[in-house]
Protein backbone atom coordinates (compact mmCIF):
# COMPACT_ATOMS: atom_id res chain seq x y z
CA UNK A 1 0.00 0.00 0.00
CA UNK A 2 2.61 2.61 0.61
CA UNK A 3 5.06 1.55 -1.81
CA UNK A 4 1.42 2.84 -4.50
CA UNK A 5 0.79 5.51 -2.16
CA UNK A 6 4.36 7.05 -2.78
CA UNK A 7 4.58 6.12 -6.29
CA UNK A 8 1.19 8.16 -6.36
CA UNK A 9 2.72 11.15 -4.77
CA UNK A 10 5.61 10.82 -6.53
CA UNK A 11 3.48 11.17 -10.04
CA UNK A 12 1.37 13.81 -8.25
CA UNK A 13 4.40 16.16 -7.50
CA UNK A 14 5.56 15.68 -10.95
CA UNK A 15 2.19 17.29 -12.34
CA UNK A 16 2.55 19.95 -9.84
CA UNK A 17 6.35 20.73 -11.70
CA UNK A 18 4.52 20.41 -15.37
CA UNK A 19 1.89 23.05 -14.20
CA UNK A 20 4.33 25.48 -12.40
CA UNK A 21 6.27 25.80 -15.96
CA UNK A 22 3.00 26.10 -17.72
CA UNK A 23 2.69 28.76 -15.93
CA UNK A 24 5.63 30.26 -15.73
CA UNK A 25 5.80 30.27 -19.72
CA UNK A 26 2.46 32.13 -19.87
CA UNK A 27 4.01 34.95 -17.30
CA UNK A 28 6.97 34.92 -19.98
CA UNK A 29 4.76 35.72 -22.85
CA UNK A 30 3.15 38.50 -20.94
CA UNK A 31 5.95 39.96 -19.88
CA UNK A 32 7.23 39.62 -23.87
CA UNK A 33 4.58 41.13 -25.02
CA UNK A 34 4.28 43.97 -22.87
CA UNK A 35 8.46 44.96 -23.46
CA UNK A 36 7.64 44.13 -27.40
CA UNK A 37 3.94 45.94 -27.82
CA UNK A 38 2.87 42.78 -29.10
CA UNK A 39 -0.93 42.12 -29.11
CA UNK A 40 -0.56 38.79 -30.93
CA UNK A 41 1.39 37.21 -28.18
CA UNK A 42 -1.04 38.56 -25.19
CA UNK A 43 -4.06 36.60 -26.93
CA UNK A 44 -1.90 33.71 -26.69
CA UNK A 45 -1.74 34.07 -23.15
CA UNK A 46 -5.49 34.79 -22.48
CA UNK A 47 -6.09 32.05 -24.71
CA UNK A 48 -3.39 29.26 -23.04
CA UNK A 49 -5.47 30.50 -19.47
CA UNK A 50 -8.10 27.61 -20.14
CA UNK A 51 -5.24 24.99 -20.08
CA UNK A 52 -3.97 25.82 -16.76
CA UNK A 53 -7.39 26.17 -15.54
CA UNK A 54 -8.17 22.62 -16.86
CA UNK A 55 -4.98 21.52 -15.55
CA UNK A 56 -5.83 22.87 -11.65
CA UNK A 57 -8.66 21.01 -11.96
CA UNK A 58 -7.41 17.86 -13.10
CA UNK A 59 -4.38 18.29 -10.17
CA UNK A 60 -7.22 18.53 -7.88
CA UNK A 61 -9.11 15.45 -8.66
CA UNK A 62 -6.55 14.00 -8.86
CA UNK A 63 -5.71 14.72 -5.59
CA UNK A 64 -8.60 13.72 -4.09
CA UNK A 65 -8.61 10.57 -5.05
CA UNK A 66 -4.56 9.68 -3.44
CA UNK A 67 -6.48 10.59 -0.10
CA UNK A 68 -9.98 8.60 -0.35
CA UNK A 69 -8.16 5.95 -2.20
CA UNK A 70 -4.70 6.00 0.16
CA UNK A 71 -5.87 7.83 3.26
CA UNK A 72 -2.47 8.80 4.27
CA UNK A 73 -1.89 10.07 7.40
CA UNK A 74 0.92 12.54 9.06
CA UNK A 75 3.48 13.62 6.62
CA UNK A 76 1.87 11.79 3.81
CA UNK A 77 -1.35 13.79 4.54
CA UNK A 78 0.16 17.10 5.03
CA UNK A 79 2.27 16.91 1.49
CA UNK A 80 -0.99 16.48 -0.24
CA UNK A 81 -2.82 19.12 1.53
CA UNK A 82 0.41 21.25 0.53
CA UNK A 83 -0.13 20.33 -3.43
CA UNK A 84 -3.71 21.40 -3.29
CA UNK A 85 -2.72 24.75 -1.91
CA UNK A 86 0.41 25.10 -3.89
CA UNK A 87 -2.24 24.15 -6.97
CA UNK A 88 -4.14 26.49 -6.08
CA UNK A 89 -1.52 29.32 -5.70
CA UNK A 90 -0.26 28.38 -9.55
CA UNK A 91 -3.65 28.61 -10.90
CA UNK A 92 -4.19 32.27 -9.44
CA UNK A 93 -0.47 33.45 -10.97
CA UNK A 94 -1.81 31.82 -13.96
CA UNK A 95 -4.68 34.81 -13.66
CA UNK A 96 -2.03 37.24 -13.01
CA UNK A 97 -0.24 36.49 -16.88
CA UNK A 98 -3.59 36.88 -17.87
CA UNK A 99 -3.95 40.30 -16.28
CA UNK A 100 -0.43 41.39 -17.60
CA UNK A 101 -1.32 40.33 -20.93
CA UNK A 102 -4.26 42.43 -20.63
CA UNK A 103 -2.32 45.71 -20.03
CA UNK A 104 -0.22 44.34 -22.75
CA UNK A 105 -2.93 44.72 -25.43
CA UNK A 106 -3.58 48.11 -24.01
CA UNK A 107 -0.25 49.60 -24.30
CA UNK A 108 -0.34 48.71 -27.21
CA UNK A 109 -3.31 50.91 -28.55
CA UNK A 110 -1.34 53.73 -26.97
CA UNK A 111 1.95 56.17 -27.99
CA UNK A 112 5.17 54.33 -27.05
CA UNK A 113 6.74 55.84 -24.14
CA UNK A 114 10.00 55.13 -22.81
CA UNK A 115 10.44 53.12 -19.44
CA UNK A 116 12.85 54.63 -17.08
CA UNK A 117 12.48 51.32 -15.07
CA UNK A 118 13.73 47.57 -15.55
CA UNK A 119 10.41 45.46 -16.10
CA UNK A 120 12.43 42.65 -17.54
CA UNK A 121 14.79 42.80 -14.14
CA UNK A 122 12.23 42.57 -12.09
CA UNK A 123 10.50 40.09 -13.60
CA UNK A 124 13.97 37.87 -13.58
CA UNK A 125 13.73 38.20 -9.58
CA UNK A 126 10.17 37.36 -9.70
CA UNK A 127 10.71 34.17 -11.97
CA UNK A 128 13.49 32.59 -9.83
CA UNK A 129 11.36 33.32 -6.40
CA UNK A 130 8.47 31.40 -8.25
CA UNK A 131 11.07 28.52 -9.38
CA UNK A 132 12.59 27.98 -6.18
CA UNK A 133 9.54 27.82 -4.37
CA UNK A 134 8.14 25.12 -6.54
CA UNK A 135 11.61 23.48 -6.54
CA UNK A 136 12.03 23.46 -2.93
CA UNK A 137 8.20 21.75 -2.23
CA UNK A 138 10.23 18.75 -4.93
CA UNK A 139 13.37 18.70 -2.63
CA UNK A 140 11.89 18.89 0.50
CA UNK A 141 14.22 21.72 0.89
CA UNK A 142 13.15 24.42 3.67
CA UNK A 143 16.39 26.69 3.52
CA UNK A 144 15.91 27.31 0.07
CA UNK A 145 12.10 28.01 1.05
CA UNK A 146 13.08 30.37 3.28
CA UNK A 147 15.41 32.28 0.70
CA UNK A 148 12.26 32.90 -1.31
CA UNK A 149 10.53 34.54 1.72
CA UNK A 150 13.63 37.02 2.10
CA UNK A 151 13.44 38.02 -1.38
CA UNK A 152 10.27 38.87 -1.23
CA UNK A 153 11.60 42.73 -0.02
CA UNK A 154 13.25 43.77 -2.34
CA UNK A 155 10.79 42.55 -5.06
CA UNK A 156 7.94 44.93 -2.94
CA UNK A 157 11.33 47.74 -3.04
CA UNK A 158 11.09 47.78 -6.87
CA UNK A 159 7.62 47.42 -6.73
CA UNK A 160 7.38 50.88 -4.44
CA UNK A 161 10.59 52.30 -6.64
CA UNK A 162 8.07 52.10 -9.72
CA UNK A 163 5.21 53.94 -7.80
CA UNK A 164 7.22 56.70 -7.23
CA UNK A 165 8.60 57.01 -10.35
CA UNK A 166 5.14 56.67 -12.12
CA UNK A 167 4.23 59.32 -9.80
CA UNK A 168 6.42 61.71 -10.88
CA UNK A 169 6.03 60.82 -14.64
CA UNK A 170 2.21 61.48 -14.25
CA UNK A 171 3.17 65.04 -12.10
CA UNK A 172 5.26 65.77 -15.38
CA UNK A 173 3.47 64.22 -18.08
CA UNK A 174 -0.44 64.17 -16.93
CA UNK A 175 -2.11 63.23 -20.62
CA UNK A 176 0.19 60.28 -20.43
CA UNK A 177 -1.46 58.96 -16.89
CA UNK A 178 -3.42 56.43 -18.51
CA UNK A 179 -0.13 54.73 -20.08
CA UNK A 180 1.30 54.89 -16.58
CA UNK A 181 -1.35 53.50 -14.49
CA UNK A 182 -1.12 50.48 -17.24
CA UNK A 183 2.61 50.00 -16.43
CA UNK A 184 1.95 50.50 -12.64
CA UNK A 185 -0.32 47.43 -13.03
CA UNK A 186 2.15 44.94 -14.67
CA UNK A 187 4.69 45.51 -11.61
CA UNK A 188 1.96 45.47 -8.95
CA UNK A 189 0.73 41.68 -10.68
CA UNK A 190 4.52 40.97 -10.84
CA UNK A 191 4.68 41.91 -7.46
CA UNK A 192 1.74 39.64 -6.49
CA UNK A 193 3.21 36.78 -8.41
CA UNK A 194 6.24 37.10 -5.65
CA UNK A 195 3.64 36.50 -2.74
CA UNK A 196 2.20 34.01 -4.09
CA UNK A 197 5.89 32.21 -4.24
CA UNK A 198 6.29 33.40 -0.85
CA UNK A 199 2.82 31.72 0.63
CA UNK A 200 4.13 28.55 -1.71
CA UNK A 201 7.78 28.68 0.32
CA UNK A 202 6.01 29.28 3.50
CA UNK A 203 4.06 26.19 2.84
CA UNK A 204 7.00 23.82 2.18
CA UNK A 205 8.83 25.52 5.27
CA UNK A 206 5.71 24.00 7.36
CA UNK A 207 5.92 21.14 5.62
CA UNK A 208 9.83 20.05 5.78
CA UNK A 209 9.51 21.86 9.57
CA UNK A 210 6.21 21.62 10.77
CA UNK A 211 5.88 24.74 12.61
CA UNK A 212 4.70 27.78 11.23
CA UNK A 213 6.58 30.56 9.82
CA UNK A 214 3.71 31.52 7.36
CA UNK A 215 2.25 34.23 8.74
CA UNK A 216 4.63 36.70 10.61
CA UNK A 217 6.87 36.84 6.97
CA UNK A 218 3.39 37.56 5.28
CA UNK A 219 2.75 40.11 7.75
CA UNK A 220 5.86 41.72 7.48
CA UNK A 221 6.48 41.33 3.53
CA UNK A 222 2.80 41.98 2.04
CA UNK A 223 2.19 44.22 -0.71
CA UNK A 224 1.79 47.42 0.11
CA UNK A 225 -0.85 47.75 -2.60
CA UNK B 1 -17.83 6.53 13.50
CA UNK B 2 -20.29 8.81 11.09
CA UNK B 3 -21.93 10.46 13.86
CA UNK B 4 -18.70 12.02 15.30
CA UNK B 5 -17.52 12.65 12.21
CA UNK B 6 -20.76 14.64 11.27
CA UNK B 7 -20.49 16.78 14.55
CA UNK B 8 -17.02 17.75 13.75
CA UNK B 9 -17.81 18.25 10.12
CA UNK B 10 -20.44 20.98 11.90
CA UNK B 11 -17.84 21.97 14.39
CA UNK B 12 -15.83 23.46 11.53
CA UNK B 13 -18.50 24.95 9.95
CA UNK B 14 -19.32 26.86 12.68
CA UNK B 15 -15.67 27.63 13.14
CA UNK B 16 -15.36 29.02 9.26
CA UNK B 17 -18.62 30.91 10.26
CA UNK B 18 -16.71 32.95 12.84
CA UNK B 19 -13.32 33.45 11.06
CA UNK B 20 -15.78 35.01 8.18
CA UNK B 21 -17.54 37.15 10.93
CA UNK B 22 -13.78 38.27 11.79
CA UNK B 23 -12.85 39.12 8.12
CA UNK B 24 -15.68 41.10 7.80
CA UNK B 25 -15.23 43.54 10.63
CA UNK B 26 -12.09 43.94 9.59
CA UNK B 27 -12.74 45.11 6.40
CA UNK B 28 -15.74 46.93 8.25
CA UNK B 29 -13.07 48.83 9.82
CA UNK B 30 -10.75 49.72 7.36
CA UNK B 31 -13.38 50.89 4.68
CA UNK B 32 -14.46 53.46 7.68
CA UNK B 33 -10.54 54.51 8.26
CA UNK B 34 -10.79 55.19 5.17
CA UNK B 35 -13.60 57.15 5.13
CA UNK B 36 -13.64 58.86 8.30
CA UNK B 37 -9.57 59.59 7.73
CA UNK B 38 -8.78 57.52 11.35
CA UNK B 39 -5.08 56.29 11.65
CA UNK B 40 -6.14 54.71 14.52
CA UNK B 41 -8.41 52.82 13.39
CA UNK B 42 -6.46 51.40 10.69
CA UNK B 43 -3.60 50.36 13.20
CA UNK B 44 -6.24 48.41 15.15
CA UNK B 45 -6.76 46.49 11.65
CA UNK B 46 -3.41 46.02 11.29
CA UNK B 47 -3.15 44.61 14.89
CA UNK B 48 -5.94 42.34 14.23
CA UNK B 49 -4.82 40.44 11.70
CA UNK B 50 -2.58 38.35 13.71
CA UNK B 51 -5.85 36.74 15.12
CA UNK B 52 -6.95 36.15 11.63
CA UNK B 53 -3.56 34.81 10.84
CA UNK B 54 -3.91 32.53 14.18
CA UNK B 55 -7.53 31.39 13.48
CA UNK B 56 -6.39 30.33 9.81
CA UNK B 57 -3.70 27.94 11.19
CA UNK B 58 -6.07 26.82 14.15
CA UNK B 59 -8.57 26.01 11.39
CA UNK B 60 -6.23 24.50 8.85
CA UNK B 61 -4.63 21.94 11.78
CA UNK B 62 -8.54 20.95 12.78
CA UNK B 63 -9.21 19.88 9.42
CA UNK B 64 -5.73 17.60 9.11
CA UNK B 65 -7.18 16.35 12.69
CA UNK B 66 -10.52 15.21 11.17
CA UNK B 67 -8.88 14.26 7.76
CA UNK B 68 -6.60 11.93 9.57
CA UNK B 69 -9.46 10.54 12.17
CA UNK B 70 -12.20 9.68 10.28
CA UNK B 71 -10.66 9.12 6.55
CA UNK B 72 -13.74 10.84 5.16
CA UNK B 73 -14.64 10.11 1.92
CA UNK B 74 -17.11 11.43 -0.81
CA UNK B 75 -19.20 14.06 -0.08
CA UNK B 76 -17.43 14.71 3.48
CA UNK B 77 -14.31 14.63 2.06
CA UNK B 78 -15.08 17.11 -0.66
CA UNK B 79 -16.47 19.32 2.14
CA UNK B 80 -13.75 19.41 4.01
CA UNK B 81 -11.64 19.77 1.43
CA UNK B 82 -13.58 23.22 0.39
CA UNK B 83 -13.64 24.13 4.18
CA UNK B 84 -9.14 24.70 4.14
CA UNK B 85 -10.19 26.13 0.50
CA UNK B 86 -12.19 28.83 2.04
CA UNK B 87 -10.11 29.28 5.16
CA UNK B 88 -7.19 30.15 2.92
CA UNK B 89 -9.24 32.63 0.81
CA UNK B 90 -10.72 34.14 4.50
CA UNK B 91 -7.41 34.50 5.43
CA UNK B 92 -5.93 36.73 2.44
CA UNK B 93 -9.53 38.45 2.28
CA UNK B 94 -7.66 39.35 5.64
CA UNK B 95 -4.54 40.70 4.00
CA UNK B 96 -6.92 42.68 1.93
CA UNK B 97 -8.20 44.84 5.58
CA UNK B 98 -4.56 45.62 6.00
CA UNK B 99 -4.00 46.95 2.91
CA UNK B 100 -6.94 48.95 2.79
CA UNK B 101 -6.02 50.23 6.67
CA UNK B 102 -2.39 51.17 5.33
CA UNK B 103 -4.24 53.27 2.44
CA UNK B 104 -6.28 54.71 5.16
CA UNK B 105 -2.89 55.39 7.11
CA UNK B 106 -1.23 57.07 4.16
CA UNK B 107 -4.62 59.22 3.37
CA UNK B 108 -5.09 60.60 6.44
CA UNK B 109 -2.10 62.09 6.27
CA UNK B 110 -2.85 63.92 2.79
CA UNK B 111 -4.98 66.94 2.13
CA UNK B 112 -8.48 65.82 2.49
CA UNK B 113 -10.27 65.43 -1.12
CA UNK B 114 -13.95 65.23 -2.13
CA UNK B 115 -14.59 61.85 -3.35
CA UNK B 116 -16.40 61.86 -6.19
CA UNK B 117 -17.44 58.30 -5.84
CA UNK B 118 -19.53 55.97 -3.19
CA UNK B 119 -16.84 53.61 -1.79
CA UNK B 120 -18.91 52.97 0.85
CA UNK B 121 -21.77 51.74 -1.64
CA UNK B 122 -19.05 49.33 -3.25
CA UNK B 123 -18.46 48.31 -0.16
CA UNK B 124 -21.74 47.13 0.64
CA UNK B 125 -22.34 45.10 -2.55
CA UNK B 126 -18.58 43.51 -1.81
CA UNK B 127 -19.82 42.64 1.91
CA UNK B 128 -22.66 40.93 0.56
CA UNK B 129 -21.08 39.06 -1.93
CA UNK B 130 -18.89 37.88 0.83
CA UNK B 131 -21.66 37.35 3.34
CA UNK B 132 -23.56 34.97 0.85
CA UNK B 133 -20.89 33.14 -0.42
CA UNK B 134 -19.77 32.11 3.28
CA UNK B 135 -23.76 31.37 3.85
CA UNK B 136 -24.15 29.34 0.61
CA UNK B 137 -21.48 26.98 1.87
CA UNK B 138 -23.30 26.55 5.40
CA UNK B 139 -26.54 26.14 3.98
CA UNK B 140 -25.31 24.14 0.82
CA UNK B 141 -27.26 26.53 -1.50
CA UNK B 142 -26.27 26.59 -4.49
CA UNK B 143 -28.32 28.66 -6.22
CA UNK B 144 -27.12 31.26 -3.68
CA UNK B 145 -23.32 30.44 -4.39
CA UNK B 146 -24.45 31.43 -8.37
CA UNK B 147 -25.95 34.53 -7.39
CA UNK B 148 -22.71 35.77 -5.45
CA UNK B 149 -20.91 34.85 -9.23
CA UNK B 150 -23.39 36.92 -11.02
CA UNK B 151 -22.67 40.03 -9.03
CA UNK B 152 -19.01 39.93 -9.30
CA UNK B 153 -19.13 41.75 -12.68
CA UNK B 154 -20.98 44.73 -11.13
CA UNK B 155 -18.12 45.33 -9.12
CA UNK B 156 -15.76 44.92 -11.40
CA UNK B 157 -17.54 47.77 -13.49
CA UNK B 158 -17.74 49.86 -10.47
CA UNK B 159 -13.93 49.60 -10.10
CA UNK B 160 -13.63 50.05 -13.52
CA UNK B 161 -15.36 53.42 -13.49
CA UNK B 162 -13.72 54.85 -10.75
CA UNK B 163 -10.56 54.04 -12.16
CA UNK B 164 -12.10 56.26 -15.21
CA UNK B 165 -12.97 58.84 -13.24
CA UNK B 166 -9.10 58.68 -11.12
CA UNK B 167 -7.90 59.05 -14.68
CA UNK B 168 -9.59 62.49 -15.07
CA UNK B 169 -9.11 63.69 -12.05
CA UNK B 170 -5.10 63.36 -12.05
CA UNK B 171 -5.22 64.95 -15.45
CA UNK B 172 -7.17 67.73 -13.48
CA UNK B 173 -5.05 67.78 -10.61
CA UNK B 174 -1.76 66.29 -11.73
CA UNK B 175 -0.21 67.45 -8.30
CA UNK B 176 -3.00 64.97 -6.64
CA UNK B 177 -1.67 62.04 -7.90
CA UNK B 178 -0.49 60.64 -4.85
CA UNK B 179 -3.87 60.79 -3.08
CA UNK B 180 -5.90 59.73 -6.02
CA UNK B 181 -3.41 56.49 -6.84
CA UNK B 182 -4.64 56.05 -2.52
CA UNK B 183 -8.28 55.71 -3.42
CA UNK B 184 -7.75 53.72 -6.36
CA UNK B 185 -5.89 51.01 -4.24
CA UNK B 186 -8.45 50.76 -2.34
CA UNK B 187 -11.08 49.89 -4.37
CA UNK B 188 -9.15 47.81 -6.28
CA UNK B 189 -8.40 45.70 -2.79
CA UNK B 190 -12.34 45.98 -2.29
CA UNK B 191 -12.80 44.56 -6.29
CA UNK B 192 -9.79 41.89 -5.15
CA UNK B 193 -12.26 40.71 -1.82
CA UNK B 194 -15.38 40.65 -4.76
CA UNK B 195 -13.18 38.49 -6.33
CA UNK B 196 -12.42 35.85 -3.15
CA UNK B 197 -15.93 35.88 -2.84
CA UNK B 198 -16.46 34.10 -6.21
CA UNK B 199 -13.70 31.88 -5.52
CA UNK B 200 -15.42 30.64 -2.09
CA UNK B 201 -18.74 30.62 -4.02
CA UNK B 202 -17.53 28.61 -6.95
CA UNK B 203 -16.01 26.01 -4.86
CA UNK B 204 -19.47 25.90 -2.73
CA UNK B 205 -21.07 24.97 -6.52
CA UNK B 206 -18.90 22.45 -7.47
CA UNK B 207 -19.38 21.06 -3.55
CA UNK B 208 -23.24 20.64 -3.78
CA UNK B 209 -23.49 20.38 -7.84
CA UNK B 210 -20.15 18.12 -8.56
CA UNK B 211 -19.21 20.01 -11.71
CA UNK B 212 -16.56 22.29 -12.27
CA UNK B 213 -17.90 26.23 -12.99
CA UNK B 214 -15.58 27.80 -11.53
CA UNK B 215 -12.89 28.51 -14.33
CA UNK B 216 -15.28 29.43 -16.98
CA UNK B 217 -16.68 32.04 -14.32
CA UNK B 218 -13.89 33.59 -13.03
CA UNK B 219 -12.18 33.64 -16.76
CA UNK B 220 -14.96 35.73 -17.75
CA UNK B 221 -15.06 38.22 -14.65
CA UNK B 222 -11.82 38.46 -13.64
CA UNK B 223 -10.27 41.87 -12.31
CA UNK B 224 -9.19 43.99 -15.20
CA UNK B 225 -6.43 45.25 -13.21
Amino acid sequence: MSVHLHRELDRLRGRLLSLAGEVEQQLQKAITAVLNRDPQLADEVEAGDRKIDQFEVELEEECLKVLALYQPVAADLRFLITVLKINNDLERVGDLAVNIARKARTLSQMPPVRMPFDLDGMWRKVQEMLRQSVDSLVNGDADAAEDVCKRDEAVNAQKKAIRQQVEQLIEQHPDQVKTWLQVLAVSRNLERVADHATNIAEDVIYLVRGHIVRHPARFRDRDQD
